[in-house]
């Protein structure tokens, strides 16, 4: 497409990452340094800012504090779950999106996401081409997931990495240091797919990580987890470290978490069903069927956010993911994803490139089966060779009273 | 007590923290240069480990692996929880302690742990005084929840409130991070005082922190509570974060979960109650009560063990703890423990200072009354004064492999 003149829009969507602003920050500070781009507007809430009318002049912002969101957490624009509707059945948003787009002139739009906001992309990208209206519009990835197809890997997946196999080198250490036994069952971020659940392997590799790892790659078994744990416990002191990702189902695609309660009838006294997480459900269910002491943790949203711990090589490559999307962009591209792909060799690099953003969406990428070892005993050197590289660094907000000083914006309304 | 020659024991005990292996190097490599001390051994598992005669010769390991063990999370040593009877009513773990000590000579004792270590410290002190037999005992302390009387705070209090406050500011981010309202219950660790929870106000003192904080210190008012959630939420679209401590009590003195399982009934098929975490326990209560989006987080062990987030201020004061103790039992001290005085004026400084043991055995400190603001809304300006200076600096292990490298010891038996 043409080498538009006009403003561009940046939104963030889904669940945060570490390092969601650091692509933000690539976005604005290139955008900001663009001779065609007129105005950057940074939508309040994603899509949603975009319908309400409700953005921020990116322009009127400290150059200092663009440069701190690299290590500021979580979404500064603040976040959205919206999944848009086929434009064939209901375009009420996309006639939306195209007056709102026209009435401030956007002839860019960034859209920083994982599947679902690819989707939404892609929509938007197809219904403006169809209206014959010029909009280059790139979408930048995102998600602590690791789950887009197409894509080495994706910008948020490296920092929570990180936080799982440290986080899980020191709770080790911690589980571990009385003489008495304990079974850790550790419940990891994941639905589908399990590359940060996988990531407990690299703590392993470093001799201090779980004993076994359960992915939602394959059919949970609840009588070969017990199984497993006991012969683990039995042959160490009665210590047992387990890493399961939240996404576990049984072969026939329960959840573990309702599978237990369907055969244990754990239900409360009006007969409800008590869902908890799936680590403190097997916690239970160890205890019952194993006993001794048995602790479960998630790491909940900390292992989403734990900018503290973020990955240099992560926040770098996900401020450079935001700067590519808007040269790409300005060089005349348009419904594309950036994508990171990995050059042969031993040493790590990676190149920038553009995929048809219609591949990005809705596709799950999961773990290879040969990178999984047999009886849940982790992954393979394969595994821990391609997650190394993208752990390596240290990069997080400076400190201010000991405490981090995460980017302020002052976010003036348009 | 004279200046003895001979061997020196050292043992850790307790939960784990960031630091005790800091104080555990402290130790080692000030008794290592010390004339009069012999041999320098660590006990397995504590006091466990001397009953046992298992310890480890210290003189044995690398002096660069002594070092790493200040940014080494857990007890690398083990760690025990036993408590010693008194010895008018069984004397038996005190012969056997004496007929240890005497069979290898060990002139001096090193004990570091919170106040039931301080006990063990104190009868294993008061009995060897009594059988004439000479040995310096010091305690080093140690405890996240920074309870120990007479001191101005504990080692390992510093780097646990850095997590909390760190982590909790990471979290404000990720859980007001939508348009949609989240009620996000936290849960942190302390059962009988409340220093660590506060520890959370810091991150509101940088504006990202708690609406609302319950500490032990104060009873729980269950109905006071729901509204107060409920006005915050009502006041700011639905979003409002809590901070409780895991012992927080009613005021007939039962511990939340127990009060809400008795008023609500919900016991399982077998009538037993399920008892969960307490932050669980109220989400489930605030769920059913107001509704909406409730999430409910625990610290869990990563609050002990987060060395990665380690104060340089803790670090360097439980290191140098050790190293006082053992100084301080050379020149002929005993049956006392360190402590740390806070000097007038507004650069921080400590001193390091003995204290009898007795008075630290058992005895709580908790926050003084007037440092807690009214309705739950937090601590007073006096609690940050207190608590900022606790928190400074970073100081962690190397990184390798982008991975922390801890301490290796090579734990040559006796």
């Amino acid at each position: 497409m043409k080498n538009l003149v006009g403003a561009c829009m940046f939104g963030q969507s889904g669940g945060p990452t570490s390092v969601i602003n650091s692509s933000a920050a690539g976005v604005f500070i290139e955008a900001l340094a663009q001779k065609n781009i007129t105005k950057v507007y940074g939508a309040a809430n994603g899509i949603q800012g975009i319908l309400n009318e409700n953005f921020y002049d990116i322009g009127k912002e400290d150059e200092k504090e663009l440069y701190l969101l690299k290590n500021t957490p979580s979404s500064a624009l603040g976040s959205v779950r919206y999944k848009l509707k086929s434009a064939d059945v209901d375009d009420t948003d996309y006639k939306r999106i195209l007056e709102v787009f026209k009435k401030y002139n956007v002839r860019y739009f960034f859209y920083n996401g994982g599947n679902d906001s690819m989707d939404t992309c892609n929509k938007i990208s197809k219904y403006l081409l169809k209206s014959g209206y010029e909009c280059n519009i790139i979408g930048v990835p995102k998600t602590i997931d690791n789950d887009l197809y197409g894509t080495d890997h994706c910008p948020g997946y490296g920092s929570a990495a990180k936080y799982v196999a440290t986080t899980m080198m020191e709770l080790f250490l911690d589980a571990t240091v009385y003489d008495k036994g304990q079974i850790t069952i550790v419940e990891i971020m994941g639905r589908n797919a399990g590359w940060l659940t996988a990531a407990s392997a690299l703590a392993s590799y470093k001799g201090l990580g779980p004993d076994l790892i359960y992915l939602p790659e394959q059919a949970f078994d609840i009588e070969k987890f017990l199984i497993q744990v006991k012969n683990v416990a039995d042959a160490n002191q009665g210590k047992c470290i387990v890493a399961l990702s939240e996404g576990i189902k049984t072969a026939d695609g329960k959840y573990v978490v309702e599978a237990i309660a369907d055969s244990s009838a754990a239900k409360d006294s009006f007969g409800h069903t008590q869902l908890g997480g799936v680590a403190a459900t097997l916690a239970g269910h160890v205890k019952e069927k194993i006993g001794g002491k048995v602790r479960a943790i998630e790491f909940s949203l900390m292992q989403r956010c734990g900018a503290h711990l973020a990955s240099k090589v992560d926040v770098e490559e996900a401020f450079e993911a935001g700067r590519v999307a808007v040269r790409s962009a300005c060089e005349g591209n348009t419904d594309k994803m950036v994508v990171f792909i990995r050059k042969p060799g031993k040493e790590y690099e990676i190149s920038y490139e553009l995929m048809d953003i219609e591949l990005a969406a809705n596709t799950e990428k999961k773990i290879p089966d040969n990178w999984i070892l047999p009886d849940n005993k982790g992954l393979s050197q394969e595994f821990i060779d391609y997650a190394l590289p993208l752990i390596q660094g240290d990069c997080k907000a400076p400190l201010e009273d000991g405490l981090p000083r995460f980017a302020k914006l002052r976010k003036v309304k348009v």
